[in-house]
């Protein structure tokens, strides 16, 4: 069986949600949407092969994105959206 | 192979959940939700033959629909809901 | 190709989240999951087809439902749930 | 045509979010699904077709079943969780 | 018809959110999820053939599980987390 | 019957919503989504007979991902984002 590396089976890459830029907290979001995925399923063959019925279906696209969007929720949250950059803290 | 520019693959466009505006915070919702999808994505002629498929299809576009209400729901909670402009400060 | 007009397309009708009742916050919910869609597919007649598909799916007309109720979940937010109409001031 | 009257039209039933009791608020967020799907389908014979559908299809009624919580969040979150019977003010 | 009993159509079970356990919470979101079920179909013949269906199908089941991840999202808030027992009261 | 142990019941394994870290914390959203699961369907037989479908299957390891992704929104909010590792007590 071709298992993924340990690497790819951490649940939080980093082992934490604070990034410094929401770019960084959006790969983040991405990068757990996928690790949840390679702990349900660790096996690399099965993943590619997956991968090629999801990567050319709209919905399935459609339905990965929504993922991101919820991860994203979280990650966004834990930085209070970032907001630092933009206001002054009397406004926060 | 076909693939998007460096651009559409920018995961939070503008590199900042902070928008002026309702309108340009929900563009910005939408753009988060195609780029995702780039980088799940990012071959060209995928994308434009899974937009003829979905773009036609009710369901799909309702699920589309639901990744933008999820991703507005982040951009509008870190803009505090742009309620500076309609609540005196004391309101808040 | 017969477009739908621009004040369709407007992301956020009338510019901003905020409303006087929950009433107009829900009818904005709905608008705004619309103009989603408008946005995606602005093809006047593809929407009319869909219409007819989705409006007589059960199935449908439940996905359509949720993401009124995320869009909702953000303008109810917005507005602190109105709830200064029914609380007083010192109780928030 | 055979169509809704308007009382089940009406988007946020009793014009208001709050509600004295928990059950009173699980009602209301059935009844506000409820009247979304009204509003995108108001003919009666249409929506008495799709009840004979949904209503016998188990991942229907699991769809249903998640608007109604998706709205609960909503309408808990507006009553603060009718939290004040039980927790002393102190504590909230 | 064999219909359930008015028990089994109680929309909030015990009338409030605020458990005492994180796990007598989470039932109460699962039996929440199940009651609204049931007040759309509550013909328990109907319910009884839904279950043989849903029940051995996995993504049923992943459904079945989402809609109880919402429901606790909303009685975890309410609770405050169940962090009182954690923290001490200066850290909340 | 061949019936899933008690410890594979426990709605909350653990007891409480609170981790050290965030990769433990993901670790018991998962744990709580599987856990659900096993209370609606606590045959082992049938269990795995649907792990062997939907383990292969991208659209439901997606669906997968989504309802731990839910979780995780609550079990991170419960740790306050595991924040405190990262700002000083004053930022918060």
């Amino acid at each position: 069986m071709d298992r993924l590396p340990d690497s790819a089976l951490v649940l939080v890459p980093g082992g934490t949600l604070i990034t410094d830029t929401p770019e960084e907290g959006r790969a983040l979001a991405m990068l757990m949407a996928r690790h949840t995925i390679h702990n349900i399923q660790p096996n690399l063959e099965v993943l590619k092969k997956g991968r090629k019925i999801y990567s050319v279906n709209p919905d399935s696209l459609i339905a990965a994105g929504q993922v991101v969007a919820i991860e994203f929720q979280t990650v966004a949250a834990a930085n209070n959206y970032w907001k630092q950059c933009y206001y002054r803290k009397e406004d926060m």
